[in-house]
């Protein structure tokens, strides 16, 4: 059976551990252990009896929505099927570049949708280390203006997150900068470094969105882009009319509008984190980097072809390897924040395995 | 408010005629009115645990029921959002061909899709009168091979079925043969023409499917494409991992499998169209089309412009207007079928607004 190259492939994972997928504890995918919020669930409940319409193609309902949290215009909001579907739309946009620079270890996806378009790709590595200054990463090489950025804030998988001045001079200096903030809403509001307030400055920004990770919806599939009217209008006619589904965007509107969930979430997550980081810190070859999100980058000693399957097997835990990342290879796992009951099963798990190396 | 080009658009149709969207009989968009099956809402409820794990990416269950059902490997099927999506990544095939045959009048999206990658189009107008041979439409002009064929089997809006011989001399002809069967399970096993018995003949024929019509679920996004495994696994690279939503997923497989359902609507479809085109002829200045499909094409002395904004007002009855199909205009409507209640419901209402004109 091929390896999943994306977290959260159950299947795969379960017949490896001789358990129902049901069984397995997921450390693999960065999704909220909070989720799906109760609103949510009700919402796609409530909307039984219109399956047998079309979903309006405007989606006015959800593009007002998101336009109130995100005070913009709902013509500036353009809902896809997960950002995943918007991320395509960007890639055509990109190919049209002379290449795009990519901070690397990127997302597999990023490669996926630039290939997909023939885009050439200038990969940028990012500091696995202290540094994490933008421009650090940029200016080993030099940016002309013909160029585009596809950048993901927070890292994915590094956790690293970038300020909003530290991405602002490459709006001045490139055609498009395509910001992937699929866990920005992980930090509460006032440490957030989002780039949607300055869309309506700069025509050349697209800031993409996700519900799959902070609502713990990956099973439905929502996302939305933040840009200039005019742009995605243009991606709209490049694509189905109808590509998110009646249930997904009610559970959408629902989900953005329960400040009580967002609550929770923004309490749960830095003890969280800080307990996982604290634990992994103190496991003998393990070494976890700070993170902005709701996931760890760790860098280990041992092989991870060994760790995960004995993980899978021993506990039918699954933890992400980073075989899908090339410059990580064998040596670096990732891990979601889940609840420290959760968490502390990974560590004492990972202690339990690692002793039996004799480390 | 801006007139919707497709079928369906309740929320324009609502305010016009000063009603709840819910209150509007809505003939305008060709859906069953005997789903959604309540087999395929059970399904749905019982994946919302599922919602925190993204999709399997290979779709596999999905894909074995879809081959069970056609008898075909499951890698000869690739699910989309929406047989739209799929339409979507049939465009980007043709436009790599000197031109794409359309017959007209042609769906709307047709024409969408073949911009999105600037494909040119080579329009072939269908005889609106008898002569349904396929032939007759094609051999107006010459065929070369270095073209694509993108035919809707039925037709939409004629309701024309074209035969399963007179579309294979094409496959030899042709580069390319897109035939879009979304309407094809409303004829019974024993007079249905599809060309999925020839897929793994043909490899330059897709057939695209839809559960959208058959089932009542526009607004749950399923359909799906049958072709050579090459060429589908080509298309799942030039999109997004995740099309279909779990929800989606788990009600298309319990609906395909609803046999009684589908008993149920091939007993349904041939008395209710009869009843609602003879009704229909039998109004002065209305002159329905033969049809294969769950509507009616309806060519009519009297402006649409007029009659179907007092179809709303007086009635609360939505009809479709013919203007997205532009060599059809202000003198087409069309009309699905449905109960034999609404069907009349329906006649009595045009009969009451033509008197109104004096006819």
């Amino acid at each position: 059976m091929r390896q999943p190259a994306h977290g959260g492939n159950l299947v795969w994972a379960a017949a490896l551990a001789g358990c129902s997928p049901d069984a397995i504890l997921d450390f693999s995918a960065s999704i909220s252990p909070l989720g799906p919020p109760d609103s949510a669930i009700a919402a796609i409940t409530s909307q039984f009896g219109n399956l047998r319409h079309y979903p309006d193609p405007n989606y006015s309902d959800l593009r007002i929505a998101l336009g109130e949290l995100h005070q913009l215009p709902p013509e500036w909001i353009l809902p896809g099927n997960g950002s995943a579907e918007l991320l395509t739309l960007a890639g055509r946009e990109l190919s049209q570049l002379s290449a795009t620079i990519l901070i690397t270890p990127a997302f597999g996806d990023y490669y996926r949708t630039l290939k997909a378009y023939d885009a050439k790709v200038l990969e940028f590595p990012v500091d696995l280390g202290q540094q994490s200054d933008l421009s650090f990463v940029l200016n080993k090489r030099p940016i002309t203006k013909d160029k585009g950025l596809l950048l993901n804030n927070p890292h994915n998988p590094t956790g690293k997150l970038f300020s909003r001045e530290s991405i602002l001079p490459y709006l001045e200096q490139l055609a498009l900068v395509v910001v992937d903030e699929a866990f920005m809403d992980f930090l509460p509001p006032d440490e957030e470094q989002s780039l949607i307030s300055l869309v309506r400055e700069y025509e050349n920004l697209v800031v993409l969105r996700s519900l799959t990770k902070f609502y713990s919806l990956p099973g439905l599939r929502l996302g939305y882009a933040i840009a200039h009217p005019h742009r995605l209008a243009q991606w709209q006619l490049w694509r189905d009319p109808w590509p998110v589904n009646t249930l997904a965007t009610a559970a959408a509107i629902a989900a953005i509008q329960d400040r009580e969930f967002q609550q929770q979430t923004w309490l749960w997550l830095p003890p969280a984190r800080n307990q996982l980081f604290e634990g992994l810190v103190a496991i003998s070859g393990l070494q976890p980097a700070a993170s902005a999100a709701n996931f760890l980058l760790v860098e280990s000693e041992h092989s991870i072809s060994q760790l995960q399957p004995q993980l899978l097997k021993q506990h039918q835990i699954l933890i992400r390897d980073c075989f899908s990342f090339k410059e990580l290879g064998d040596r670096f796992f990732r891990v979601a924040v889940k609840s420290e009951f959760d968490n502390q099963r990974l560590l004492t798990a990972l202690n339990s395995v690692l002793l039996g190396y004799g480390a």
